[in-house]
């Protein structure tokens, strides 16, 4: 099991993206949903040419449980056209260094579209890190930008809450 | 993706068990939950020194998509311990073969005590089977006999309903 350290950012503008290094389209849902009172989420995610099952712990905040297994990309399709619970989320991630860590900047498409979010992985939940000039608002304690809430309730229909 | 199909029988008496060959002990939980509407059941199984990720729609009755992979056992029962919805599923599960099938026979341990159930995977839905003397009435259809529900209804409550 790896345990996720993970913070969370709202964008400033669009100068991170001179800085993206390497940019990978992702599509994916789940298998769980958030109203059942399920204690994790189980993800299917398509990458390119690789799949993988994704399970983490639904504990909000930084540091989550998880496990991940590569499956054949044909059942990961299968399940996301099949199996998976509300909208498929389709995004591309764009990989951005700074600071010495790698910033994870999803930009989302879709129902979601207009969404940009940045993810960075961190050892410790205590970790000293550098913001760049370009990471806005913490949003790591939010539970609506938890990909798994996207699912039901998509970017687009934020305004009307 | 396999499909699963599968017919499922209560037990007249206690004479399949001269017929067991073999009998393994197997522990299971869910990671999705019946009530939040997801359209798969994610079971973790460890039986013995194996254990599996499996994921199956929630389609009701005889056939069934089947998706299994194996993960590592430590994996496993950390998730069983935290991430698992309801109460676990312990059992035995007894093997016996009749009339050129392999039947599993689940003997259900802890808040299921005392139900027993009789399972064939079959090669299709219309396949012809011989039915064993000890088999009794086929449960195929009733929700209530999904693994997935004796997590959140177990046996011992049944007398309630």
């Amino acid at each position: 099991m790896a345990q996720e350290i993970e913070r969370k950012y709202l964008l400033k503008d669009g100068s991170w993206r001179d800085a993206v290094t390497e940019s990978r389209r992702m599509t994916q849902g789940y298998l769980t949903t958030l109203s059942g009172g399920a204690r994790a989420s189980v993800r299917v995610r398509v990458s390119g040419d690789a799949a993988f099952l994704n399970i983490k712990s639904m504990t909000l905040g930084v540091s989550r449980d998880e496990f991940e297994y590569p499956i054949p990309v044909a059942d990961a399709q299968h399940m996301l056209d099949h199996l998976c619970s509300g909208a498929v989320i389709d995004k591309w991630r764009h990989y951005v260094r700074f600071g010495g860590l790698l910033w994870e900047i999803d930009e989302f498409l879709g129902a979601n579209a207009g969404l940009v979010v940045a993810e960075v992985e961190l050892s410790s939940e205590d970790q000293a890190i550098t913001l760049p000039d370009w990471a806005g608002a913490e949003v790591s304690d939010d539970p609506r930008y938890y990909n798994v809430s996207l699912v039901e309730h998509p970017y687009a229909q934020w305004k009307d809450v």
